[in-house]
């Protein structure tokens, strides 16, 4: 049966149950069903059928100004909590169709991908236009150590606690997870313990097939790139022309692409035999130099040999070789346009512009005139939709497009927020996760991705762990693979009280932008009463609207009712939401207000290669577009071993890199790896499916 | 609703619609249907639902020893026949749901991928086992013209006949073709005309993503290679070791995939304490030589700038450089793997032998020494399931796995053909295509293939075109770009005459399996009925069972009801199949019984270096792995400039590959290009995604 087109009420009539009733059709419908004759009265069941799908639409528009009528899946909590994987096997997720119509999605907006995920058509935001936004909630976290503080965990037992047990439409929004780490050193990115999302295989391998589609589209767009240089390189302009704008049958005739470049050009003709000799010339050659192309190859593992290479050492590319290095699938400006697009028409225009070279005469080359953005879109067509998954008591999770958070700006796509906040409807709420900590990720987003979409946050929930405080404080260091020292599973107050200062900052910068903010202490079983005590004070009295414990990893969603209640309340506060900075203003002025605001700095040196760049982007037009600051999550400073909240400090610029498409201008602070790489044991040793049950063992 | 967990008895009871009646339960049920209160009587619905799916569970067991009662998408033929992309846009194909009902495969053993396309459950093998397989047919060329004379088309057009116009159960099995292709040179690889797999943009894009999860796999397998290679020269074995091997909570264990190289190295111990530290070493070190690596990255994307690189230049890893080279990713042995694999466990043994590299005493060193296995099974989980499609009528097709046709086998997977088997029962049909010629492509078909999965065929369909054997009689050369000589488009009885000797050669290279071949005439307009019957009757008196000409580009099944007939009829002689050559056999002997039967040729001759690698093989046990010759289609010989059917000549063996997972010798007989490059114009330039209706423009 076809459910997606059933319902679909734009389908032809004569197709299907569309259309009014008409046992003819109806009774072709049935032996759709039961195909042989002699099945169970197929008229009966064919109105039936259609009685069905019609109850269930209506019901669908009645949810628009109602609260879902979630089913929930119920926990089986035990002690001590078993391992992330045996938790997420022991839940039998709700069919991705059911809990769509749940929701208020209609079955035509579904493509399902097994019966566990499926991707959510965006025709859902025009039809729900006029609806009123829900409530909008940015994660974030104080200074993480090592381990990270458990943001996703948190937002997702918020999540369900707002869900399941406050009865609030409420929606996750979150990054798909890089899959190349998922086979180097362990660890999900699917929450954990009893806050997670389901199916977490899925999570962490193919998911919808999105980050492979932005493979491709960016190696396309890399390979087109170095064949262009191959071909001007190997042939005279006429030549080039020639094959460029061949004759079929006779004529010769522009592509729509070639129509745009000719106009960028400036040549106003449409006959490709009308131009001169000098316009053919001028719209052949983009005369890349091979010594500035800023685009490179990527790939979705973790290949440390590919961090640079030369290309072109095959005799067929006559002696074209240059440098080159992959990065890792999720730092391609391609992922970045896809979590900043806000539609169909906007994703191109993004594609299209994204600078990939520069040409001899330092003019920027983009993927426009490489000829390349419709076969891009044509790669990309469905990973605009969002993939919809569920958390482990069952409330929704639009997971959706996963940019690094360090030369990108890491969050989730504006797409996924925009369908969620109209699901959810005015009373409902949407939590979405910003990687990094607060004068990172939540200045990103406000910055650049509230610029981006028009949406206005109502507050911020602002993970802390008493773990984290403490190293702050002058605790010993935290690594993964050791033993944690006394200092943190014994109480000790003077560390803590050392380490607040740290989340102190993190709760000031979210006032900055004149959000509420609700701080999460991110329960462990170690911390003492005294403890929690002191922290929620120090929150409170500096102006958190509140801070609470939140025992969510244990306990699921009925572990994180506090800070569900607190986090509502907050967002029934008036929000102030104002920018940091104005778009307007210089560069480095940008970087300045940044760097003292939300980190602290005193001041701010440049390079001379960064002040070189400045002063290019400027020149180049592109001086209006907002910072995204390439810095360290694990200090406040540039040097991840400064712990606390310093300040009177110098952040160095060393160099400065743009991405024009995605529309933003990185700074960079330090050394960033875009391509990681295996350890001597890699989680590889311990993956392997049975091939009996077809279930896969020892993934996190 | 969940139709895939609804139909499945195997589920717990308490779930869903499983189980006996219960008011209680079939309330619930609606309730997920009919989201809020109030909504249609939601316990009767329930219980229809239910009855719905019962009769269709007994619908699709009644069909196992019945005709199938397809729906039939019937063709708005039109002249001139229109472009592939709108003769495929013009059809709407039914709900890959309901047409998997139809054909007698239960819900629950469907995964959707939207709502026309699906992958298949290995579970229906088990379901079916007691059955009997239906005819089993293959379908391959005479030596075509660069522009292929139709082996697909042919195929889609007779099988739209038998299952449309012959109400024969009908299944079509296929390879998926590359993606890189698609944005290079124009051109699809989903039929044509008014016979063609729908929908032709997904066959031509990203399918399921079998192909992106091969790539991954084979990168990842690349990377652990590189990886260990790296951390072997930078430790010393004890720290190595202990790496390998780390303690956990103050103890060493194995994994399981450590333990089986120990087994393999002959160390009868599962304690890692107790190794004695030669052992340690002898373990822990692979001893890569890296000058002697077999295996190389993939990528789908027509890049030629990878054909030949350096990796590892960066300074992270100290100077361990290495030329590498990327194909393109359906060269990878894994693809041959997925084709060839029988079963979870079979798949899982050939990725594990597949040896990847020497080590510096020249010892193979496989995927599973590497510890890989496991991790690639879990990335290529969903690829073992086939994809299902239609054709443009609304018939099965199976589009599973498209290994090359030169270094590998290149045929889609025996999963697909086994799965089509059950499902069309004793009196259906299963056409699956052979690439290339019939002395490469069915060649390979019955001694690689037919040899793995035990299945035995019944008939082959031998494609041939009058223009194609007017080349071979000495017509002038045809290429694509160019417009067709008039020797072509004439009446030209004479050329036709000289040429008929190549099919005649094709019919006796398949005569010689013992099977009947039928051949199908693929029309063109300007054949004659003189030039037809010359053929015919050549065809028939050199011992093809019937000749039959075929309209299906033009007419779709319709077209090719004759070709049909005579197919039925040829499927319903004894068929004797015997294979070519015995395992046993030296590799020489193999090549050249190959050699001298197949093609023509009087004697081979063997370069030094081929020498060695058969001497190589035959020392290290691998001499009895069937032969995989990797020769041009466009000729019989070596030499893809010499037409017709030429005796006598001597074929060269240039070098030797092995491919020890997939299960082949690779005699190699020239340059074999494993990775295309983009022309100076592209297809890209014609691409482009229309952002207001979604749809793709320009592909095909």
């Amino acid at each position: 049966m076809d459910i997606k087109q059933q319902n679909d009420p734009t389908k032809k009539s004569g197709q299907r149950l569309a259309g009014d009733v008409d046992y003819e059709e109806a009774s072709k419908i049935a032996s759709y069903i039961t195909p042989v004759p002699g099945g169970v009265g197929p008229m009966t069941v064919a109105m039936l059928m259609r009685n069905t799908v019609q109850s269930a639409q209506k019901a669908a528009d009645l949810l628009l100004s109602a609260s879902w009528n979630l089913s929930v899946l119920p926990l089986k909590l035990q002690t001590p909590v078993p391992s992330d994987i045996e938790i997420a096997r022991a839940q039998e997720p709700k069919n991705i169709i059911q809990l769509a119509e749940e929701i208020g999605i209609y079955p035509r907006e579904v493509s399902q991908y097994g019966s566990k995920k499926a991707k959510i058509a965006l025709s859902v935001l025009n039809r729900l236009s006029s609806n009123k936004n829900g409530k909008y909630v940015v994660v974030t976290g104080m200074t993480p150590t090592p381990f990270g503080e458990g943001k996703s965990t948190t937002l997702l037992g918020v999540v369900q606690a707002l869900s399941t047990h406050l009865k609030k439409n409420t929606f996750a929004t979150m990054r798909q997870p890089s899959q190349g780490p998922t086979f180097g050193i362990k660890g999900g990115a699917a929450g954990g313990g009893y806050s997670q999302v389901i199916p977490m295989e899925d999570v962490n391998l193919h998911l919808t097939g999105d980050i492979h589609a932005v493979t491709a589209a960016n190696n396309l767009l890399a390979a087109q790139l170095d064949a262009r240089i191959f071909h001007e390189a190997t042939q005279k302009d006429l030549a080039l022309y020639d094959r460029l704008v061949p004759k079929i049958k006779g004529t010769r005739k522009f592509s729509n692409i070639q129509l745009r470049r000719l106009k960028k050009l400036g040549i106003d003709k449409t006959d490709p035999e009308s131009l001169t000799t000098d316009e053919k010339a001028r719209f052949a050659r983009l005369n890349i130099d091979s010594k500035h192309i800023v685009w490179n190859r990527v790939m979705d593992i973790n290949d440390r040999y590919l961090r640079e290479i030369t290309i072109g050492e095959s005799s067929t590319e006559k002696g074209l070789t240059r440098k080159e290095g992959f990065t890792i699938s999720v730092a391609s400006e391609i992922m970045a346009i896809l979590a900043l697009a806000t539609d169909l028409n906007d994703f191109k225009q993004r594609l299209a512009n994204m600078v990939v070279a520069f040409d001899k005469s330092g003019h920027p080359v983009t993927a426009d005139d490489l000829g390349v953005t419709g076969a891009l879109m044509v790669l990309l067509k469905d990973t605009i939709e969002p993939t919809l998954l569920q958390t482990l008591e069952g409330s929704p999770v639009f997971m959706h497009a996963g940019p690094f958070a360090n030369i990108a700006h890491g969050s989730n796509s504006i797409i996924a927020d925009k369908i969620a906040l109209k699901l959810v409807g005015e009373n409902g709420i949407v939590l979405t996760e910003a990687g990094f900590s607060s004068e990172v990720g939540m200045e990103k987003f406000f910055n650049i991705k509230c610029r981006a979409s028009g949406d206005v946050p109502n507050a911020v929930l602002l993970v802390t762990t008493i773990r984290a405080l403490k190293m702050h404080g002058g605790g010993p260091t935290v690594s993964p693979g050791r033993p944690l020292a006394q200092e943190y599973t014994k109480e000790n107050l003077e560390l803590l009280r050392k380490g607040i200062p740290n989340v102190l900052k993190h709760i000031s910068n979210a006032i900055k932008y004149g959000v509420p903010v609700v701080v999460a202490i991110n329960h462990r079983s170690t911390d003492t009463e005294a403890e929690i005590e002191l922290l929620r004070d120090a929150c409170k009295q500096s102006g958190a609207f509140d801070a609470v414990v939140s025992k969510h990893w244990a306990l699921g969603g009925a572990g994180a009712v506090d800070v569900a209640k607190a986090l509502f309340a907050a967002t029934e506060q008036p929000s102030n939401f104002k920018f940091l900075y104005e778009l307007g203003l210089p560069i480095k002025d940008k970087i300045e207000i940044i760097s003292k605001e939300m980190y602290g700095a005193a001041e701010v040196t440049y390079s001379e290669k960064a002040l070189n760049k400045i002063k290019q982007y400027e020149e180049q037009g592109f001086g209006n577009l907002p910072i995204c600051m390439a810095k360290t999550p694990l200090s406040l400073t540039a040097d991840p071993t400064i712990k606390g909240a310093p300040t009177g400090f110098t952040l160095p610029i060393n160099d400065m890199t743009i991405s024009v498409g995605a529309g933003f201008i990185v700074p960079l602070t330090g050394e960033i790896t875009k391509m990681p790489g295996l350890p001597t044991r890699p989680a590889i040793y311990d993956i392997d499916l049975n091939t009996e049950t077809g279930e896969i063992e020892g993934l996190f």
